[in-house]
């Protein structure tokens, strides 16, 4: 990190150093398009999606790092907005000057997704059934129409399209992040020169679909749902927090709840044994956390974007082989070793296949105590991985 | 198999050979007791619970096999009730004379737990919140007491006390029933002589709790649910579907996901990324599978009994290691290769503890492409090992 940098921030925060990596305010952009239609066919009109950049986009435009999103995240993957922000962009840990995505080299990109669910923490900038329909001046609901994994990368390429990149020096994500980053090396296999996919994997199985249908059954379950259209009325946050539990518990690993929880009751009078209310501090911790989550999001966007996740096979292609075979980048595979959602497997199948058509390919396995979440949290662990992996 | 026997089983169903393992029709028959005290310390009046015997009882009365069941199971291990009934009980292929649990030594008993979920199926014998309150006359609802495994243990011991048997050749079951099973050698270690542990654990820890958690929400998100007080009215079927839907794919793997369906459509004209109705072949199946599930099951059973297993801690003890302590048989493990529910490290670490403590500890991994189901679909594949074990 250079001095002169930290020391200006230290004024700028009137602290001597930041609390986070990437030493710069952040400011939220949003892309919009007058329309775009799905790869069903389907327009929807005034598309807008948030993104935000760090770093410098150099001459040649050839020095960017886009970031696509996991399922519950947004564009913000490094610093603050203010100053004063409680928390930085989610992978802050490794962005910066002199950092692994280093800013004095690249020019990050994070993206905002179709049908994100974070529409009311007032700053994700999206576009799905809990936007306005033109056509109508209300929400679209269910009426939006159904997208893929394939259209939230679509959008992203029109975004770079609009800011003269054709060239991707690395698409990088984690989770569904991941999966939109090997979409793109499917896609745009021409314009993706390496790929890193974190708790990632190259398509989603039928076990995968019923998982994500599991989690947008308990928002359809909620009588506030009304198949959809709740905009104004009550709206379904019990059904959207059934749906958050179902998420945060599969996205981490047994280690984690034993560690942090163990055995504890919520209350010292209340035993678990004693009565059907009574809960251990695990489950009244996963209460408190999931619906706070369901108050800043909406329950139609969730629904959109499970089923684009559950949609999500290579490219489009029907099977995985067919979709990794396009794929021309050098892939680096960080899998958790760990992971219940998307089991290392998935990245140890992909690694196998791309190596046997001749594929350069790295593989490395997160470890921690947090499961899948280890690919958010726990990133630093492959720091110099990564950054050797970028370099080359 | 002995040629009389057959012969004899031939004649009454009218048939040469007869269909399933254990060649003799299976009779349900009803234990009851006037009270029993919960170990939380609430009195239940009139508890009933089914059981079914195959084999004899020997005079020395030390040669039962006790046999409790998993979540979704019930006493019904082998045979058939009436000799056109459509499926036998679920371990049928390692029952009888000859077979790996040999009718010929072995008297071995299947029992129903307190709160069994199958209150509608026609032969299940349970006392739970369905069950009718002799105090009001109606059924119990939310009011019936808290259980936990050592509830169910503690009723199952007075079914074994009302027999004359105090010796137990061995105890074995599957998921809970392996549960169960170990409580048993935790909390009467001079009765069991030997426990077979199928896809089982000695404890649930704090993510397992969430685990179960996540299966009783989506019932209580019902607004039929209605606070467990709806008998006589329309019931919370959509949300118990739900939660059947949750065990299903959790007592699962992607292999099977991927084996069974890929991702075939439900139906050829409707196209999954075209509607939010549509949907795959996998997802229809395990709708119906679910939903016809719920109709022969009670929702407040099925609370009562994720309740009962996430309460589950060894012999009542603080720790796991305490628990284990007190067990004096020797222990055959059986966990499945690729069990997303009841994972094999809860065995492996089992195990380890034992052996550190001198107990006589066998391990063998099932194989399969079911995860958790192998261990009552898959039994046969074990069918020496237990054998060999029960022998020694």
């Amino acid at each position: 990190m250079k001095p002169m940098k930290l020391l200006l921030v230290g004024l700028l925060v009137g602290s001597a150093l930041p609390a986070w990596a990437l030493d710069q305010l952040v400011e939220k952009k949003t892309f919009e398009m007058p329309s775009y239609t799905t790869l069903g066919g389907k327009g929807i009109r005034d598309v807008k999606v948030g993104y935000e950049s760090y770093g410098t986009l150099n001459a040649a435009k050839d020095n960017v790092v886009l970031i696509p999103h996991f399922f519950s995240g947004n564009s913000h993957v490094a610093g603050k907005y203010k100053a004063d922000d409680k928390a930085s962009g989610y992978w802050d840990a490794i962005v910066g000057p002199g950092k692994t995505l280093d800013t004095d080299k690249y020019f990050i990109i994070g993206v905002d997704s179709l049908c994100n669910i974070n529409t009311k923490d007032g700053v994700t900038v999206t576009t799905g059934p809990a936007s306005l329909d033109p056509a109508t001046g209300k929400p679209y609901g269910m009426s939006f129409p159904v997208v893929g994994i394939g259209d939230i990368v679509n959008v992203q390429k029109a975004l770079l399209d609009s800011l003269g990149i054709k060239k991707l020096h690395a698409v990088m994500g984690a989770s569904m992040g991941a999966m939109q980053s090997w979409d793109w090396a499917a896609r745009y296999p021409d314009m993706v020169e390496r790929l890193v996919s974190v708790v990632g994997t190259p398509w989603l199985d039928a076990y995968a679909v019923l998982v994500m249908q599991s989690w947008a059954d308990p928002i359809m379950l909620d009588p506030n749902w009304n198949h959809g259209d709740y905009y104004g009325k009550a709206e379904p946050v019990d059904g959207l927090a059934l749906a958050f539990k179902l998420v945060n518990y599969q996205a981490r690993q047994p280690a984690w709840a034993r560690e942090a929880f163990g055995r504890k009751w919520a209350e010292a009078a209340k035993d678990p044994a004693q009565a059907w209310g009574n809960q251990y501090a695990v489950e009244k911790w996963q209460d408190d956390a999931s619906r706070a989550r369901a108050k800043l999001s909406d329950a139609n966007n969730f629904i959109c974007l499970a089923r684009a996740n559950a949609l999500f096979v290579l490219g489009g292609k029907p099977t995985v082989e067919e979709g990794l075979k396009a794929v021309k980048a050098k892939v680096l595979l960080l899998p958790d070793h760990r992971d219940l959602l998307l089991f290392p497997d998935y990245s140890r199948e992909a690694g196998e296949l791309l190596k046997a058509q001749g594929n350069k390919v790295e593989y490395l396995e997160l470890e921690g105590n947090l499961g899948h979440l280890d690919g958010v949290v726990g990133i630093s662990q492959a720091s110099e991985r990564i950054a050797k992996f970028l370099a080359e």
